[in-house]
């Protein structure tokens, strides 16, 4: 197992020399293995099938292998042509003139979620007092990622926080299916064979040991294309972070849902009851006819129409960096207090539900699993450590346990 | 919770009247539950997604609400007409003359299965020496079904056995569809708008507590639609018996297999090398590159191309019987063998396993869990009480634990 050390010199390595070259094998005592980023990866706000398209952005931060990318149909290898390839030339880019903010946002973007990842886990860990166990992963066709997770800690029974880069490939249907969100892919009477395209993103789950301190689950990511003559094409953002409490504290989930709205209403007032109500229907566990949680905010395809890439970029930013002064002060009011051994039950039965909800509907997950070559440790880092079943059990009527359920199918509004 | 006694006095009206309608809340101290048969749903042998027609055979076993049926565009209600529905005049058949050798199948089928239901319950009580819950519950259009559930036991975490019965009207994409793999279910020139349909089976599965005992599934299902003129029109049986150890005795699959070939064999000497490979084929986790446990048989659309009714019939009710015969003495020999913590955390991962492939896998649970309406404490008797994910868990090499793993990325021949 990798070290605290160790990760950290990785990760001072990374800072100060190009970043994906520099998680190749430089330090042998680092666990390169096959690992990836987390595993809950939202999708589109409605109920039904999405075209294939819609998945890659998010599904693109879970689903590689250290031999191949088999996506099948939907993701392929860079072309191998004369012209460098969209992954060389960022990588170029990067060694000659390291990463600023007049660098492309694909470059931006991967060291803002890289910076994101060692703060959150730097937070994570002085909560617990438990260092994340550190799994590093490079694809030699451009990019990679890093992938932390602590488990069975004094506080957390599981986290992970991942982190992914990806350079590949999207073959014609794929384009066709991504033009449904993104008319500016490609031009409709000149459709490309394929494209180039870049993922970069962030994701994190955390499941705390005590009952009444709630699971929390976050993802941002940005999605690029590049047209065939280099030039970039479509962009867009997506993400979200939403809370999963075993036992409600109110207060818990109004401090939550008003930290989001505070960063929401920073950038735009209509983001918050547009990105509440979103979540609330994707994080539905519909044959539970319950949510899975309180909710929080999700979205997904925030491109040109929404608003301009900066101020976008500047959205995720502050959320990302939201949730630090977000969790960690819910975490450590729940984290000690005292709980009984029926209570720790109730949470089990709930973990339940959230195996549930995160194999059966969570779009990404499911895809991620049918594809060969998916990078299943790394997917199913979201689940818990413990979960049980019962059959036909009930909480008791006007319990803790009973008012739990009757918010998760009735979502509130919280602020 | 109903008791032992009232289970049986249960069984006792149901045996005595008709079968059907004692179903109806007769005995007030009986939990007339929204319940159902077991969830683990046998399809294809196929890895692809199959027609939804070839669902509804397994699918119908576990999908009632008490209110109404409702399977969007797969199943409805039986049509309100002047002539008495096929439940109707079934209800009227079994009050007349009773079940004997020259009733329809669909009768000599349901009292099989609950006949087969009572002494398998019987049988595991006797091991465990703790009384089943039993929630029976009945659909007004006809049909019902009752669901035996046996948790936290003294020698089964969990153990469900479930018999259901239905009556629906199949609509005409479900009838095109099943065409496909049942010719004579209607004249391709005269393809009717519905057709009526029945289905009964008998689900199984069950999680002993000792990690050296396996876990077991079983499911034997008939299904029959109607000609608009009361005709019988098509029919078939499907089913398979699978084990599922955390800890491979040879000597239990050796066993297992081979009294799931001695009965195969009886009936045709094709059927056990045909039906092992459909079980290995149907049973994998392909995420995880493994089977979910030794496999067994595993069959489906079984009809006059395959054998004549009678003799498929004998098929299905020798296998069926020899479960008891053949899992009781499995469990027994395993039941109170020394275990150590680790072993138990091992096995506690395997659960996870399962977990896995009944969420993602499977089916008939993923179609079940997203059709509206869906019984799905029933549906997910199916999981264990408990699970564990743990990250990047896996086996010392040359260990116990590690040569099932092996085991499972190999499917062994066992007779």
């Amino acid at each position: 197992m990798a070290s605290r050390r160790s990760a950290l010199r990785l990760w001072a390595q990374c800072k100060a020399r190009s970043q994906l070259t520099s998680l190749r094998v430089a330090n042998s005592s680092l666990i390169l293995r096959r690992a990836l980023s987390s595993s809950p990866h939202p999708g589109a706000s409605d109920q039904t099938l999405v075209p294939l398209g819609r998945y890659l952005g998010w599904v693109a931060l879970g689903l590689l292998t250290a031999t191949s990318l088999t996506y099948t149909m939907a993701i392929n290898e860079p072309l191998k042509m004369d012209t460098p390839t969209l992954a060389e030339r960022d990588q170029q880019l990067k060694t000659e003139q390291g990463v600023s903010d007049v660098s492309p946002m694909r470059l931006r973007m991967e060291k803002f979620v890289k910076d994101q990842q060692r703060a959150i886990v730097r937070a994570l860990e002085e909560v617990d007092g438990t260092p994340f166990r550190v799994d590093a992963w490079q694809r030699k066709e451009g990019g990679g990622g890093i992938t932390c997770v602590l488990q069975d800690g004094k506080v957390f029974e599981k986290a992970g926080v991942g982190v992914s880069v990806v350079y590949g490939t999207l073959p014609k249907p794929a384009i066709l299916k991504m033009r449904a969100n993104h008319k500016n892919i490609a031009d409709e009477n000149n459709i490309p064979d394929s494209l180039e395209f870049f993922a970069a993103g962030l994701s994190l789950i955390v499941h705390p040991k005590n009952p009444m301190a709630p699971t929390v689950h976050l993802n941002y990511r940005y999605f690029e294309t590049a047209n065939p003559d280099g030039t970039p094409g479509a962009w867009w953002f997506g993400g979200g972070c939403d809370l999963t409490p075993s036992y409600l504290f109110d207060e818990d989930a109004v401090q939550f849902h008003k930290s989001l709205k505070d960063v929401c209403d920073k950038h735009n007032k209509d983001y918050y009851p547009r990105f509440k109500k979103w979540c609330d229907e994707y994080f539905y566990n519909k044959h539970r006819a319950e949510s899975r949680g309180v909710g929080g905010i999700f979205f997904d395809d925030l491109d040109e129409t929404v608003s301009d890439r900066e101020n976008l970029f500047a959205f995720v930013q502050d959320s990302l960096k939201s949730f630090v002064p977000t969790y960690v002060p819910i975490v450590n009011r729940r984290k000690d207090m005292l709980f009984t051994e029926k209570e720790k039950e109730w949470q089990q039965i709930r973990r339940g539900r959230y195996v549930e909800f995160n194999l059966v509907h969570d779009r990404g997950t499911a895809f991620g699993l049918n594809t060969p070559g998916a990078r299943v440790e790394s997917i199913l880092m979201s689940l818990p450590l413990t979960a049980s079943w019962k059959y036909m059990y009930e909480p008791e009527p006007k319990s803790r346990e009973a008012r739990l359920v009757e918010v998760l199918q009735n979502p509130k509004e919280w602020v």
